[in-house]
């Protein structure tokens, strides 16, 4: 039978999955540390795909999800920051030279949205937008059907979009970026600031705060945790009323860790949405949903765009 | 011969062309005014048209750009505020029970993006941005060979994106929107709360001043017009960089009245937009051009427009 071997590359985890054409769930799945003593990232990718290369089954392709940026015409990682070593990896190259077989490599938001459009929360929606908000904030975009990807592949940085010039630094180094309001360090960032500047909190005596934290002291009412959260939400409000504006989906969905704490910031969310939208119009047939998938969105993801890809290609 | 029929509707003419199978230009071309006594918009849109009919061709069908949101799933102009009357106008229904053929419409901005893809300055590119910037700021995009128009049809409303939630107050009625800072009439708001607010300027004894005039002054040497220019190149380049984080393109086309003063703003706008990038790597392949198809661009994009979607549906 055809299969597919699709992978999910994290700064801690590789993770790995083997799927056969017709099936939605991997008939097999390994997951080995990213970082591992004598070997490079990349040797790791290689071994596990020959640990999980079926005996029985012709492998079709693979397809990685990798966290950062990365050129999809030559298939090369431009910079994925969390993954030691990897700026301008020929990475399709060397696993097409070591398997050869068709390799395609991809940034892990774009395809968990496919995995949402495809087979989780998004499914049937023509216009679709995906949002990951974690430590940093991702995302991905389905536009009539075809998920957008841009000339090179660098499209839809959803959180590097500035909302105020003269906001918070933002992890990539300019200020004011969706991300540096909505996503966890960017809540713990204003945490910490405000009791730096003398705001009273029960955070104050920790000498690390992670957004995790900040939710538990916001759930037992501690104000400035709570006002973190609702910070969050307004501006997040703003950043998808652009995107409203820009791509007028029917369905928005959002994922990753922040989403967990969801309670905290979706009255200011809605609320701040609604005050930025043009027109309520853009709501009407819109859908804001959360993500469905878990932690396998992105080996699912990755599947769907492979298949269609090699379809596309043959 | 087959023959298309295509409308450009503004505030004060509606333009009329015919135009035959196979030809670029237009066989006819009639300009009439919008407003007349005793005749709504859309009397004036069907006098034009009957005038323009052709006697030895077969009309395929018609397509009108109007300044403003329409539905494009049910042909319907939401608002176009510029002309009387129009809020929730059924304007395809309207004309086809008229001419019994198919009628299209779409956001006049979004069919110039497609008449300078086809057959102006952004010719065999898969991914580009138009913004055309003169009172108000307008866009179109077109994602891997296909035009954005969201689920509804009211996606790119371009100039409608926050750049700074306590920015100056945007003709919609919201805050800080890149329209705000960098169309026509926020850089002459700019220069009206200056002058009222005590600078001094050359343009302070004039009842009403207008961008245009403001460019005259800043090419006498008038410090608050060169600073007003200098403000919307900047924040232009704020909202590019922004849209080149999300869309990637390997084009960007800037028509409207405004690029008349590129001579202004231009530079500010490349420093800011180099400035406000993740990454260089987003200039790489990508051309920053100026429109080339002057006043017929929303006739050619209609007509490019209406061939396609004739095509798709048959």
């Amino acid at each position: 039978m055809d299969s597919y071997i699709t992978l999910d590359i994290g700064g801690t985890n590789i993770r790995c999955a083997l799927f056969l054409d017709g099936q939605d769930e991997p008939v097999d799945h390994r997951k080995i540390d990213t970082v591992a003593q004598g070997q490079t990232p990349i040797m790791r990718v290689i071994s596990v795909i020959k640990e999980i290369w079926p005996a029985n089954h012709e492998v079709k392709g693979i397809c990685a999800a990798v966290p950062g940026s990365v050129n999809i015409k030559t298939g090369t990682v431009l910079l994925a920051p969390n993954i030691t070593g990897w700026e301008n990896i020929k990475f399709a190259d060397i696993l097409k030279d070591e398997f050869d077989v068709p390799v395609f490599v991809n940034n892990d938001a774009r395809l968990a949205a496919i995995g949402e459009w495809k087979k989780g929360a998004g499914k049937g929606h023509e216009n679709l937008l995906y949002f990951t908000i974690s430590t940093g904030l991702g995302g991905g975009a389905i536009v009539h059907n075809r998920v957008l990807e841009g000339d090179l592949g660098i499209a839809t940085e959803s959180g590097h979009v500035t909302l105020d010039d003269k906001g918070p630094l933002c992890g990539c180094g300019k200020y004011g970026h969706l991300e540096a309001f909505s996503a966890g360090t960017g809540i713990e960032s204003f945490v910490k600031t405000q009791i730096s500047l003398g705001v009273d909190s029960i955070l104050k005596t920790q000498a690390d705060i992670h957004a995790s934290e900040i939710a538990s002291a916001a759930r037992e009412g501690d104000a400035l945790a709570t006002a973190a959260y609702k910070r969050a939400g307004y501006y997040l409000g703003i950043g998808i009323a652009n995107y409203l504006h820009i791509f007028n989906p029917s369905c928005v969905i959002f994922g990753g860790g922040v989403t967990q704490s969801s309670d905290l910031w979706m009255a200011e969310f809605n609320k701040s949405l609604e005050d930025h939208l043009l027109n309520p119009m853009y709501l009407e047939n819109l859908e804001i949903k959360m993500a469905e998938l878990g932690d396998n969105v992105g080996l699912v993801g990755a599947n769907e765009y492979l298949k269609e890809l090699l379809n596309r290609n043959s």
